[in-house]
């Protein structure tokens, strides 16, 4: 007599047509994201992995995997490129790892909205929308391999946000198309707020099947980096930068030295010792933008056309946002980071004492955005010349003691996250409605199920 | 024997080509602008006048123009379309009016530039951006015959701003080609910084011939009024509104209770003692912004999509900025106004009181815009309920002392306008360079000739 049948197993059986992924090796790869990034992370989630990997190609597909799994009461890890910091593709308690990226066509563009499959890769959704001269509004560096779902699901925003906010700003993401996990998965339209309920949950209350997104107007964007001989010009010439109503852009952001020596790629633009200033432009301001330059001192060592970017398929957009976190551990792999917001106003004095409170072990990587609220601000991605977890937690507490917000990027609880505590009623109505039986990925909610 | 010819008699008898204008009528009218809202500008400059008009068709005619008032010390008021407010187009010493309207051509549009000479209509101007889907930047409500050169020399920004701030904020101009008031009279090109030293001089300090302008994409926008019961929520919704990232608007306005009440026009969709906030948004971001209303408890009375507006040739733009001025002194001849500029993050609590100290006096109607330094803010052109000079002063005279700007619309004096106070030393080395002999409309710099 056999082993009796894995849960696993029956889903093999059940749904043959589907395109499993079996092999181990797959397997591990596709359970982890950048979580490495973190050396508390790493430690805790690098050995996690699914059983299975499944990548469905149709909603019947998904339908058909999603109604199995909850009869068979068989976890479900969402999964886009795994691009994400926190382990929001890694599963916690094994199961199957529901890779979106099969399932990626477009929809339709029309002015200033598109509407796509969820594993729609961003680089290939902007080539869609390029035509109508439109492009996305807030994308991570991670764009040529994100996925729409998993920017929604896990990300934050990025570029683009200096002009629209966070991704979670009203208007960013109109709507989209939900599946709930049930044995007869139910499929429904939420627009607006309710949509929003879903967004960076890291797919822990609800699975996403399509998404409908506002669009920016497109421009020719002028590439360049601007260096300094010290911190408070480049710091100073970036924030003005950012505020000038009158200079249209895309992104901005401050390396203060040593970040620009981590940047290998671009050495021979960043003259060793030097802060830099990294920023998107429209062509059309260009020359307010040098005269700011110039009035603060700075020396322009990188400027491409945006035909110049699209012919040789390089973009400064890959060296910002996490992205110069990946460049810099590739250099140093003693390094790790951190995630800061600063109040707005306050932001270049927090920012200037934060950098000389911890000269040398906290390297700052600045990236002005708006918030939720509109303001101007900055977030940060502080390299961190890590030590040990304690100290880690030393930095975190003080900067928070300074009044330096920290999301912080170490923990893998969604309810220790961004989110900073219990999760909102709206948003465990949602989980109730969406995952009655806590199958996405478990663990990943501290509070569900909710405690009595 | 006759009398010796007056100047104006060899300027006719020398450049008889011209297009001359000499009814005494039309060179009545040709003298003014909307000083008139002024009780206090329409008792000083309504009797003003110049000796002639001209309006030259090539820069030719212009040069030659010039040339000879320069020899014959026949001083020149440059003149748009007369929509500004301050008596800019009014000469002060007789002399010749300078109508540049019959000086208007398009030179060119290309990826977010245009350059055209200075009397286009930015009406006109719109005509040959909007192919490529651009839009000027910054509009008066007075666009449809505003010109360009009006705008830059006496204009300030409007309908856009909440985007890209004043027309002066660097990016926003980038150029124009200017005439010395000479014999023999010199152009020249000015940039950026430079360029920008003619701005909001009223056209004492150079000739501008032609401007090149940024342009921004042009979205089909939503034309909607939202109307409320209260002041506070009315007011709320429109700063959050303004505020919002991820709403992409060109226009917020507010009209407190009783302003709506005086815009006859739209009378249907403004019940009797509403408070109304008038909007434009991208029509990508109509459910955000109707879901904000919702949540303030607004109620949308009037809705036109881009194709409805442009079908209709009826634009909310037109009831806007000092275009609600206008409306409302057509039904109460015995209103005035004020213009105000309240402090960034301040203004709703600075409104709110304002609202309270002078309710039934002073009518609240706010625009939303960025200021140079890119901060969300507000402008006020409040309605004012005239009685005497006296008690206007000490309307003034409150509002700043509770820490609100007023660019005082009652004076005609360069140096007591916007500028407030002394002249710049780089404004007066524009002047000494480009107007020698101080010939354009003497009287309007107080501080020109310099004293010594």
């Amino acid at each position: 007599m056999n082993a009796p049948m894995t849960s696993i197993e029956r889903l093999h059986l059940e749904l043959p047509e589907l395109d499993w992924i079996t092999d181990p090796s797959r397997i591990a790869r596709l359970s982890q994201d950048f979580a490495w990034f973190s050396p508390v992370l790493d430690r805790q989630l690098k050995d996690k992995r699914a059983d299975a990997v499944v990548r469905p190609r149709t909603e019947g597909e998904i339908r058909a995997l999603v109604g199995a799994c909850a009869r068979l009461g068989v976890p479900i890890t969402i999964r886009g490129s795994g691009t994400g910091n926190y382990g929001q593709t890694t599963p916690l308690a094994g199961g199957v790892v529901l890779d979106m990226t099969g399932y990626n066509a477009l929809l339709w563009v029309r002015t200033g909205v598109a509407r796509a499959q969820a594993g729609i890769r961003l680089g290939e959704l902007e080539k869609h929308t390029r035509p109508s001269g439109q492009e996305l509004r807030c994308i991570p560096s991670t764009y040529r391999s994100a996925t729409l779902g998993g920017l929604f699901g896990g990300g934050f925003g990025g570029v683009g946000s200096i002009n629209y906010g966070p991704l979670g700003a009203p208007g960013n993401v109109l709507g989209l198309r939900a599946m709930t996990i049930e044995p007869e998965p139910q499929i429904v339209e939420l627009r607006g707020a309710e949509a929003l309920r879903m967004h960076h949950l890291w797919g822990t209350n609800g699975l996403v099947l399509e998404l409908e997104v506002a669009l920016a107007p497109a421009h020719p964007w002028l590439e360049s980096l601007v260096v300094f001989d010290a911190f408070a010009p480049a710091l100073a010439f970036a924030d003005a930068l950012a505020n000038a109503p009158g200079i249209v852009k895309r992104e901005v952001a401050f390396f203060a030295s040593p970040v620009p020596d981590h940047l290998a790629q671009l050495a021979e633009h960043l003259p060793k010792g030097c802060h830099a200033v990294l920023s998107l432009v429209a062509e059309s301001s260009e020359d307010p933008m040098r005269a700011l330059a110039d009035a603060h001192g700075g020396r322009m060592t990188y400027r491409k056309t945006a035909e110049e970017v699209k012919k040789s398929n390089r973009t400064l957009m890959e060296f910002t946002w996490n992205h110069t976190t990946l460049h810099a551990l590739k250099v140093d792999k003693s390094l790790t980071y951190l995630q800061s917001s600063f109040v707005p106003g306050r932001h270049v004095a927090q920012i200037t004492e934060m950098e000389q409170r911890f000269a040398g072990e906290v390297l700052m990587h600045v990236e002005f955005l708006r918030g939720l609220d509109g303001l101007l601000t900055c977030s940060a991605l502080q390299l961190v010349r890590f030590t040990t977890e304690e100290r880690l937690a030393e930095i975190i507490r003080l900067h928070r003691e300074h009044g330096v917000r920290i999301n912080n990027p170490h923990v893998f609880v969604v309810e220790d996250g961004k989110a900073g505590g219990a999760l909102p009623p709206d948003i465990v109505e949602m989980k109730k409605r969406f995952d009655p039986r806590g199958l996405l990925n478990p663990g990943k909610l501290r509070d569900w199920p909710v405690k009595p």
